[in-house]
């Protein structure tokens, strides 16, 4: 990178905010999951201003701007792929208002997705988007990439609680999006066209949120079966009967093995299926939906069923689902992490599918996740071997096309990024590829935001 | 017209299913409230096809297309400005599919609101957007116009119900976006970019909505207050106390009165404000949730606190406020209905400043709406007369003005379209217009797909 463009973007943020050494600048070259180039410059930006600033410059001398949160996304949405600058959001981390009157908030997007649920919750309100990764994610990231989590099951995702933005596009306006209301149709819906837009056509500098009143009271049932169909069943058995449990998440038989071997919680050898189920609401609902979820999954043959509203014991409960992304490395050293989702009551073809894979690929395939919405987490856990990265490659490409099959999709929650663009040509069409495209250049006509994202080349 | 042109149109959809006599056309000439131009066509088109082809044919012979739901709609979305063809789609009505264990419905736009939610209740399901049109408006301009409704204030607008969209683009192109599961995240948000954008970015001819579980039960309480003040901050405690009713209706004293005047249901002579209040969920909790609302109510010097669990006395409840959209006409025969939203701390000033106006301005101000949401529904009648259309375009300006210095939008569920065009630059700056204005180019570039909507000229 010229040396003056250097002293330029340095006399935007001030010198202190831009890092230049190797040391730090390898630390933004990879996210969760993907490992990337080394981008040439890191910078901290204080404000929509300097963010414009850096992206009119960008613009001028056709470098790449990669903005990022916290880097925690899975398929390298924040990864670099041919050097350039990234915006790191660490410095705009504040929450600007909490509205306990209108249950609204404003945060900048570099604030940690649990701190603002916890101040939130303080005021008694409720923010529930909760990926994997909420204790250290930026809610920043989590608009980019739409995220979702357990609980999107009965609260939806991240798209459901903003109101309006505040977007740097890549030719540096600043705009303004949406309200601050519970309600607003004026003009197009750009607001949410950005959300999910994986920071590819414009760059994130402040949000505005509705939060909801935090639930009352919450109870944890976990229910083990003998076979993995007893549990699919149950899920579908729990819909049927129009309860809505703000969580039903899901381990297959491999899962809990793993996560059993791990950190033992003491679950019996013959378990074929885990649901962890929790129900929340008044006081008055929240017992009332958990006995109608116990009866349920007493009914599909549970071999056991503990139900609890004391929330040390729901810890207990959520042992084995917590130790397991960890969990997962024992079985081999790389993880390939994807995040189909199918129709629910598509859900036992799904898991019969992935078990016949396993078998064919012979490599190690768990899944898990949020089965009360068909969201599978499927983990392909390989060696780091030509063999292994092949094989893995022919069975992604199997999974999404069974999940297609079924009439679900490629990605629930974590987006296509780099690690699935080669992919994206399987579920969308050349015509909505072509209409997104051009959404794309309509905003970013140089390819200078996030560029090699989404899109296969 | 050429016509030779309506002769490849008629060869389209088959000569029966295009209307050329004037009766006919001046029917789509109008809306809920606008009158527009008499367009040279009407079309009823029976799939995505034929729309593909008629739009193909306006763009080489450059002639208008208006799509059209049930012409329900308040600001003239789907009324055309210089002839060209009404797309009709009350052919397109069939409800495709309700998928019972994964709690989605596909259908086709021109379904009628109520049919569908009737459908979708007999399988104990419930699709919970309700504009006040609900009846007679059909589910592509719900979707086309973003529709909310009294229940958005628990359940969300239209948006938050759809997963997935056929769209045929202005060019031609038939795109199928979105998802029929619960979560998905692939590509750019482009449903949700065509839902609200008022029939000018696309023509949906599919639609994968989003349902679920019908409440269990649903209680009701009609809250008379002396002082407007005491209703508005009756709404405030109830958000402060947590609770969240699926309705939260007011009505101003003027309200009352003119209601009351055509359908007298003996409310006192001295109420200042009314409040409809509609909570549900679980047998368990709509009780007390209804308890809690009472309870709030009375400490807010309620005059008079009815409730009823039972429908038919809720519906005696209702009286009032469904009478009000035609008694309205007692007052004036000429009705401007705006729907600002404020935040809900907000309310009160917005009635004082309305009780202001119609004190200056002198034409009657009566408002009700979705008091939950700061929704309001702002009426002006006035007679149709030079002076008294004047003096409503300056009170509607200045209530667009208040609404926005509270931190409000100009429309929270009837859109933009022709009537409030000329407002848009008070709420959007220069730079989110031209953005808009872009990617109605994009998608659009010869502006033949209802043109003259939603931008200023």
């Amino acid at each position: 990178m010229d040396p003056a463009v250097i002293k330029e973007i340095q006399a935007i943020t001030g010198p202190d905010n831009v890092k230049t050494s190797v040391e730090e600048r390898r630390c933004y070259s990879y996210d969760g999951r993907t490992e990337g180039a080394i981008p040439e410059l890191i910078v901290f930006p204080s404000s929509a201003r300097e963010v414009s600033a850096i992206l009119k410059l960008a613009n001028t001398h056709r470098f790449p701007v990669i903005p990022r949160g916290q880097g925690t996304g899975l398929t390298g949405g924040s990864v670099p792929v041919d050097g350039g600058v990234v915006l790191s959001f660490t410095r705009m981390n504040r929450i600007l208002e909490i509205d306990t009157a209108n249950l609204i908030a404003v945060v900048e997007p570099g604030v940690v997705t649990f701190t603002f649920q916890e101040e939130a919750a303080k005021k008694g309100l409720f923010y529930p988007p909760d990926p994997a990764s909420y204790k250290y994610s930026s809610i920043g990231g989590n608009v980019a990439e739409c995220a979702g989590g357990p609980n999107s099951l009965k609260y939806g995702v991240t798209r459901d609680y903003v109101l309006g933005l505040e977007v740097v596009l890549p030719t540096g306006e600043i705009l303004h999006l949406g309200v601050r209301t519970m309600k607003g149709v004026v003009g197009y819906d750009l607001t949410r066209l950005f959300v999910g837009s994986e920071g590819t056509l414009g760059v994130i500098t402040r949000i505005t949120l509705k939060l909801i009143p935090l639930p009352e009271a919450k109870a944890t049932i976990l229910a083990l079966f003998n076979e993995v169909e007893e549990a699919a069943e149950t899920v579908s058995a729990i819909i049927a009967a129009k309860v809505v449990p703000s969580t039903i998440e899901f381990m297959d038989k491999a899962s809990i093995r793993c996560s059993e071997t791990a950190s033992p919680m003491g679950l019996p050898e013959n378990v074929g299926g885990l649901l962890l189920i929790e129900v929340d609401g008044s006081r008055e609902s929240a017992l009332v939906q958990a006995e109608k979820v116990r009866a349920i999954a007493a009914g599909h043959r549970a071999i056991r069923c503990d139900l609890t509203e004391n929330p040390a014991e729901a810890d207990k409960l959520w042992q084995a689902r917590r130790a397991l992304s960890q969990a997962l490395y024992t079985v081999a050293p790389l993880k390939i992490a994807e995040d189909v989702v199918v129709p629910r009551s598509e859900i036992p073809t799904l898991i019969r599918s992935l078990e016949a894979m396993r078998e064919r690929y012979g490599i190690p395939i768990l899944s898990f996740g949020h089965a009360g919405d068909g969201n599978f987490h499927v983990n392909l856990m390989i060696q780091d071997t030509p063999d292994d990265r092949a094989k893995a490659h022919e069975a992604v490409k199997e999974i999404f096309s069974e999940a297609l099959r079924l009439g679900g999709t490629m990605s629930g929650e974590h987006g296509i990024g780099l690690s699935k663009a080669a992919y994206l040509g399987m579920e969308l069409s050349g015509e909505v590829m072509t209409a997104m495209k051009r959404v794309k250049q309509l905003f970013d006509p140089n390819n200078i935001l996030n560029p090699g994202k989404i899109f296969p080349d």
